[in-house]
């Protein structure tokens, strides 16, 4: 382990590979990853999100060369598939392109699968990034794939959250449903050469009035001075396959970072987030522990009444909770259950 | 409540509405209503899902329609929209077309939004779905917005999911992508007037075509009798705006219905589903008890810690899992926490 730090830090690919699926195995050694990487906080992350199909893959492509040329001695890339077992190669197949990017040596690219249970992602994804800060990555991007719940929020568990549409009459109305506009910092229009570009523009200038009017009354009444100069989310055009407007992109990014850091925001931001992911720990483990006495028979022992109907699933529930406090009253996590059990990762039970 | 009860019973649109928003909010009232609804399982529940603008609203809107004139009497409809404050209005323009069964003594129609943390709706709409049941709707249809990991869950735990893709290079990838193929047990190609739709059918064909073959592998290997004829997706061609294939589409699922009673699949799905039913109960039942200990300080006595990078944040989540535990023993529950906090919702920390 000591090892694969020391390589790490010394940049070499494939032991920073090797610690991300660490942290993504979760248990023991991920958490010693994770204590190596507290103090390496200089990694800048930037979260890109949005409908599938809408380019963020190319955005992402060209985001890092963008990057690269402008001095970053080393860029990280996680890009976050959902599970799918049998569309492991067309994911495999859509990151292709990435691929010029992996004989950079200064670049690191991942994917990592949301497997199993809910929640995973929110661990693993912020634990990966400690493991590229290790590696020396000052900027890495977050890019999600889908724009569900999960999605957006491991995407805007970043520094500065890109939300990608594209052009098209609904299209900001659509973003608005999935939760986009609240969480955006810098908005893109990708394939803005087709029709509807400007269109697409009006409309979420539009959203960003009401929200700025909505935020402005919220902050003021919370007499927040911090909160006077409301970021507005910047529209940014591009065309990801010919790379026009990325340098737009880029700097949009480095303002939002600028502003962030001239408001010591970023820092109070990340403060945030850290009690967040605490949050999000200890439900885990905690749901590690109720799947361990569920798995032992507690829901297999009260399945019959529940299919029969004579109980409901709530009292399904109490009854699994009363046969989990006994087992801990009696000490079965010292005694009575498999030294396995004790083993597994913390995360093991949502995956 | 039992005055609510018997006017649901009776149909009356205003006491089902409440008995939702009772189920929605959770806690003790929310439980009464589900022990009254644990018998009332003659309900069909059919997910619509797919990726925003696919057109989910309006093939909803049909099936309602389809439903109601072959003959059932009550029909519901659980819209599950993404959490947004100022988009509230979007959402609710969205649904005004719906507004036509409104008018429709036989038709239920409910939003149910996805507040605050991960999984309250996994456990919102079931109930929800049990009052409808109770109002005596025999067939209903849970509609999502965005394909998401949480949107996917919510839609695939019905009888029968409707997956709803577009016409056009990519679109049957991108289900591929966002887990939407293994969750399917129809497929529909809506706007199917639109150039591609025989294209998208093809790619949607060769990706069942690969699928049906990997689960005949595990089928074989696990020799499961009751697997050997798997139900295939069928594709529907569908245009919503129209008219077109709704009766086709209708049809489908009525045949994916017969499949699984012909097999004994109905009840087996659905005592599968009641078991994950009460995992979900149990996890958000002791978060809930963790997140009294965390709200009640925990937390704020490891931030400092956690802020200077001394401890990481699994550190933080020991320490917070070891004053929950003492607290749990010194019986703090009984005592020391007021009073308040025992009567929040089961839910109340998810929202």
């Amino acid at each position: 382990m000591v090892g694969l730090l020391e390589q790490a830090a010394n940049g070499e690919k494939v032991a920073v590979a090797r610690l991300i699926s660490l942290v993504e195995r979760g248990g023991d050694a991920a958490r010693e990853v994770v204590r190596h990487s507290r103090n390496n906080r200089d990694l800048y992350a930037v979260g890109i999100t949005g409908a599938p199909g809408a380019g963020k893959s190319s955005l992402t492509d060209r985001l890092v060369s963008e990057a690269r040329s402008s001095g970053a001695a080393q860029v990280g890339v996680i890009a976050v598939d959902p599970s799918s077992l049998f569309s492991g190669g067309a994911i495999l197949g859509d990151r292709v392109r990435m691929q010029r990017h992996a004989l950079d040596d200064g670049v690191f690219i991942r994917s990592m699968a949301t497997r199993g249970h809910l929640g995973g992602l929110a661990l693993a994804v912020p634990d990966a990034l400690g493991v590229l800060a290790i590696a020396g990555v000052s900027i890495a991007f977050v890019e999600t794939v889908g724009v569900g719940q999960v999605e957006v929020e491991v995407a805007s568990d970043t520094d500065t959250t890109v939300v990608v549409v594209n052009p098209g009459w609904g299209d900001s109305i659509q973003a608005n449903k999935a939760g986009l506009l609240e969480v955006a910092d810098v908005f893109v229009i990708n394939k803005a050469d087709r029709p509807g570009a400007s269109g697409t523009e009006r409309d979420l200038d539009l959203a960003l009035d009401m929200s700025a009017a909505f935020r402005h009354g919220r902050a003021a009444s919370a007499n927040d001075g911090l909160q006077d100069e409301p970021w507005r989310p910047p529209i940014v055009k591009t065309v990801a396959l010919t790379g026009d407007g990325i340098a737009d992109l880029w700097r949009a990014i480095g303002e939002h970072r600028r502003y962030l850091e001239s408001r010591e925001l970023l820092d109070a931001n990340r403060r945030e987030r850290l009690g967040k992911r605490v949050r999000e720990i200890v439900a885990s483990r905690i749901e590690q522990q109720v799947n361990q006495v569920v798995d032992a028979g507690a829901l297999d022992s009260v399945m019959p009444l529940l299919a029969e109907a004579r109980i409901d699933p709530y009292e399904a529930a109490d009854r699994i909770m009363e046969i989990a406090r006994d087992a801990s009253q009696a000490g079965a996590s010292a005694s009575g259950i498999p030294r396995e059990h004790e083993g597994t990762s913390s995360r093991g039970s949502q995956r």
